[in-house]
């Protein structure tokens, strides 16, 4: 009879493995509680008004339709029993596993302040990034109808809180939407008007990035008028706005972007975490005592050669992924288990219209070059022939016109 | 000094008589309580996850981004004072104009049982179109996880309430999502056990067309599963079902297509209406003692030669809009108003993947070149040519695949 593989999260780590195991004879059952695979690294550009949820995101029965030994299941995991294999959802149900692999992936951590969450929300699923683009647009709407330029200033004020890839990439389109693209739709509010931070705690951003990249990306968003504020700490955020030391930035228009968490999900399972929650994990990525559980992904604490967690970036899921499908395969061989190596194959972020920054294997590009790069790696890995050649057209058309494609306000409150 | 032109409404009415005015020397302030313009004969497509919002709206000051003497204002109308020739908006502003051009638009009517809406969305908004996607994709998300034919039936079922275009294309749209484009996606649920019903209070559906298109419209609908519920008014609706005269039908998914009134604006105008809400205009579309106050759209009651109203529909709207640009313009020089004419250039609905009915200038076409013209049509008239190529390769993509593009439920209280 064939094996039971449960995979918890449709995420990268999650869609991956299931995929390496396409031909192999077990069951599957992929568990999510939303219905859709959603390619995180271009989220920010559905809160930028440039791309449409369903430019990015596929239901996952979808990915595997043609897959027969995969079963989706929309639900939501509440509790998992290492000794007996259960996994048990919310809806009651419970589901027996000869192997789990759970990838849950990471949400966003406020440090303790869970308060500040509602007036800067994170931006990890569609929803985030549909909120954000209407805080956008609503502020530019708002601004458009108050005559006095003091009045109106918090409105066109943006604080993005956090220097990572997802900050930077939220702040540059910011700067774009805000700067060039929108305003010639606009009779009273001028570009100049506008003002956005980036706030990050540290003392440079993009610290994944070894310069000189990460002082490049910092001109370059200096260049598309954003202040980027280091060692700046946030010590409070209200609904009107945010305060650092010193000063208090009246706006309503906050992102978070400032620092992960692993899924709650993790505390079901009985492993050892670290400090921001990520189980740790064996070099076969099984947990210690269960040798048929996995941890994939952001969820995962995963040792490099130097002894330093891999990040939680999508390539690093994507390959935890494949090594499982394999691992799973070798074991149904009773072949020896292989220990994970992540194959480092350079690092990007996007700042803008045509500007990025990239390090591969050694080699560092900026500007346009880079953003080319950017481009035809997102969509190489965007699953499915329409969604990329959907994002491919979108992209085509915003480089040429500056036009930002889905500038919608249509909140699921409103009445007709 | 310019005179002030007021639109209230952002639909077909309101963007023609703006753009008609293009190179008039008049102020423009359109007002609408939505930022986007949406292109309503393709909404049931949203709903049918077939396209995105994105896809069939655009920001109205996308629209005019051009045209200077264009202002949009989002906000919402609460009071129109006749005698002072102002309008007031929800957040407190007053505005002053010289023409005023009153285009709300339609709503569903529940002939006054409003405790069925929450039960029956209509389809009027991006958000309706979005709620009706959501409980579509979740029913068959549901039914797949009930092992017991019998229990997951309803959750298979469909209704949907109303016999006129709307009612016609979204029985059309879900028989395919459920019997073909989506099934190879699910393991347990199998295409025969959906079951649509349509249901329609008068003796024949799609009672706009003459004989023999009516008939064929129901034939088709037949053919492709969906029962015909002629004479078969609606007794009551509840959270669980429909009911009518000797049977109640259990499901959660329900629709309404039924009937239109205008919307509640119109009674701020001190105006006489029709049976359904909408004003009684002179031939000018002006109303009685105010000849700079005019209704257009589907809120106006308008005759045609034989003295009947013309129906709510999108070219009616379309021609109002561009008739009242012209007459402002004939105004402005001091020339003699004409009146209002229709030109009835010919109806269509479709029915499915390749088939409609079309009855163009007394031609009755039906099958797959109707629906070939029914697409060209509607493409030429989506405004924006991004829309035009986004919705085109979307139409050949799922006509050559089956496949539906947007499938995707993202419901804004999910929580990451």
């Amino acid at each position: 009879m064939s094996k039971n593989v449960i995979i918890i999260g449709g995420g990268f780590a999650g869609i991956s493995t299931a995929q390496k195991l396409a031909s192999t004879d077990v069951d599957i059952t992929i568990i999510d509680k939303t219905n859709h695979h959603l390619f995180q690294p271009l989220l920010y550009q559905v809160a930028a008004a440039a791309l449409s949820p369903g430019d990015i995101a596929m239901p996952i029965r979808a990915i595997f339709s043609k897959q027969k030994n995969v079963e989706v299941v929309l639900g939501k995991v509440t509790g998992i029993d290492n000794e007996k294999s259960t996994v048990h959802l919310e809806n009651g149900t419970t589901h027996s596993f000869d192997y789990l692999v759970l990838a849950p992936g990471a949400q966003y951590n406020y440090f303790g302040n869970e308060d500040w969450k509602k007036h800067a929300p994170g931006l990890k699923s569609i929803s985030d990034a549909l909120d954000i683009r209407e805080r956008i647009l609503f502020s530019l709407e708002k601004a458009e109808q108050i005559d006095d330029p003091e009045k109106r200033k918090p409105y066109l004020t943006y604080v993005i809180i956090g220097g990572g890839p997802t900050g930077v990439e939220m702040a540059g389109s910011i700067a774009e939407i805000a700067k060039r693209s929108m305003m010639q739709d606009f009779r009273n509010i001028k570009p100049d008007e506008t003002k956005i931070y980036l706030i990050e705690a540290m003392d440079g951003i993009l610290n994944a990035f070894e310069d000189p990249l990460s002082k490049k990306g910092q001109k370059t968003l200096e260049d598309m008028g954003v202040e980027v504020l280091l060692e700046t700490p946030v010590k409070d955020i209200k609904k009107n706005g945010v305060e650092v030391e010193g000063r208090f930035i009246e706006t309503p228009n906050i992102v978070w972007g400032a620092g992960v968490i692993a899924s709650p999900l993790i505390k079901e399972l009985e492993v050892e975490t670290d400090r921001i929650g990520r189980a740790i994990v064996k070099p076969d990525l099984s947990i210690k005592g269960h040798s048929n559980i996995f941890v994939a992904g952001d969820a995962a604490h995963v040792k490099d050669e130097s002894g330093d967690p891999l990040p939680g970036l999508a390539p690093v899921a994507l390959q935890q992924g494949k090594f499982l499908g394999n691992l799973i395969k070798d074991d149904l061989k009773n072949k020896v288990r292989k220990e994970f190596e992540y194959v480092d194959k350079g690092t990007m972020a996007t700042i803008g219209r045509a500007k990025a920054v990239a390090d591969i294997r050694g080699f560092k590009f900026s500007g346009f070059f880079a953003w080319l790069l950017w481009g035809l790696i997102h969509i190489f890995f965007l699953i499915g022939f329409r969604n990329r050649f959907r994002v491919f057209a979108e992209w085509v058309w915003h480089y040429l016109t500056f036009k930002r494609g889905v500038r919608l306000i249509a909140k699921k409150d409103e009445d007709s």
